[in-house]
């Protein structure tokens, strides 16, 4: 079979075709440079789509937290895409566990597409390859595209920000490093999910985090926005219109408004940064093996410090 | 009390003096370009010190392990610097908690310096502020530097991995996304470690993990280096022998070898991107405020595509 070109899979990409659709993620995922044009093509066409990324300490319940909202936003007639940021691993073929469990509940709908990206030690950064792909599903008709990342790391955290809507998700009883964790990310939040509402714990473990919010609030009394805590049972199907009706709240208030404008900007300068700590990566790797070979053995002995190496990394490139 | 120049700082820090060595963290950390020659002069003479990189998923143990490896290696005469990457958040202040537990157990003595570095958000990119940091500690005197990132998140695994020896810290009886998880950076190991084998279910993940790597080692059998099983208690005080005998195995292992080599060019290179990587932020942040929001705006009303934004940042700094 011959390859079809990126620029031959739009059109059918942009009917919504499955199989296009997973070639062109494929292309951009590993960032194939022959893609790059369609992507600003893509890139053009897209914004129409809401983007909601989740994000939650591992044991928080997020993958089903997600399938069950997915299963909701389709219910009410919306398209829904999913990016799972899997922390596995591309050397062992990963263990996608919460993505095959899903697979399985919305397999044969075609208004869900789901896609896992096992990225650590790819070519090519997972936010900008992330970003991209948000972008395909939005030109293929997807309405709402939900990100889902691992609440522990810098970038997954930054990705699951660079949203319109950012769900933190918690749950009771985890352990106290976890805690720790947890605590670090409450602030990305515009909205807060205690999952696992149906457990005991649970009452205990929304009054302290609305306890920890106020006490965030009484500093930044000027915030147009007060994130909202929504309590969401998956195994009993609890909480969730709820939580799809704060969604659309949030999405008002972004339409339309200064808030929505900062927002856009904000996402616009993390892609472009994104983007070209990419295309640094990307042909450090590709097209000067030579030169940064050399580079790379002056800084070994020491003849040249890190930040003199940076440089010349950068100059090499952008010459 | 007027600033002492970074320049005036490193002779101090040259002698082992603990403020001075605190002041020129926290200037490396924030990416303080008044501090950048300095870093320089200071890589120029660091590469003494056998760097170990820590990690494992949330709930495994680590941070105690942590502080008990260092008592021990203390105890053989050694000084210890420990460089902890705390998730948590830089604006709710960080609860730092595995190191103000450490604190109360290693204070007082001067062979041990503990550095929590809570870096989310913060200007200057986590992997450049750790090494140029573990280059401090190293210039400073101390023998073995400690790397702890919490294992899940590509940067913090990368950052593990950027060390002469990497310690893969596993845990019985943690739940399945925690495995998941767990398995997608089993093979940056150089040396498996099974905290909290007082445990009843320890046996079975030792068993388990072994069965793991055989596998693998089937496949990979050229490999010079097998990384051994080490089960450790940081409550009873097991293993720790073993393990310290390990990292010194692992440590000739390396000594004036092609493995050594080959590991010291991959942590230069590593190094060398991720410093390029954050001075294109720095700069992005700082120098070019009004370009940046010019890009940023074409990019918001797409008129230009991710790439180009990410070209035009990458040529403007590079000029």
């Amino acid at each position: 079979m011959s390859r079809i070109s990126s620029r031959d899979l739009l059109p059918r990409v942009l009917k919504g075709d499955v199989a296009a659709i997973a070639r062109l993620l494929s292309r951009a995922e590993a960032a194939d440079p022959e893609c790059r044009e369609t992507l600003g093509e893509v890139y053009a066409r897209a914004g129409k789509a809401h983007v909601i990324g989740i994000t939650g300490v591992p044991g928080s319940g997020k993958s089903t937290m997600v399938s069950v909202l997915a299963r909701r936003l389709r219910g009410a007639g919306h398209k829904v895409g999913i990016i799972a940021i899997d922390p596995s691993s591309p050397y062992s073929g990963g263990s996608i566990m919460g993505d095959r469990i899903r697979m399985s509940e919305l397999a044969g709908d075609e208004g869900v597409y789901i896609r896992s990206m096992a990225t650590r030690g790819a070519l090519g950064g997972m936010a900008r390859a992330t970003l991209d792909s948000v972008d395909i599903l939005d030109v293929a008709g997807f309405d709402y595209i939900l990100i889902e990342t691992v609440g522990v790391g810098q970038d997954e955290v930054e990705i699951a920000s660079a949203s319109h809507t950012t769900l933190v998700v918690s749950a009771p009883g985890l352990g106290d490093e976890i805690q720790a964790i947890k605590a670090g990310i409450l602030e990305i939040a515009d909205i807060h999910v205690v999952s696992k509402s149906d457990r005991p714990d649970a009452r205990s473990t929304i009054s302290d985090l609305k306890q920890m919010l106020a006490l965030g609030i009484s500093l930044d009394s000027s915030a147009a926005w007060r994130p909202p805590v929504v309590a969401t049972s998956s195994m009993k199907g609890e909480g969730f219109e709820e939580l799809v009706s704060a969604l659309e709240k949030h999405r008002a208030f972004l339409r339309d408004s200064e808030a929505g404008r900062a927002r856009a900007r904000k996402i616009a300068e993390f892609r472009m940064l994104k983007t070209a700590e990419d295309l640094l990566r990307i042909r450090f790797k590709e097209h000067s093996a030579s030169r940064v070979r050399a580079t790379a053995d002056r800084l070994m002995s020491r003849e040249i410090d890190p930040y003199v190496a940076g440089e010349q990394l950068i100059e090499g490139i952008g010459a």
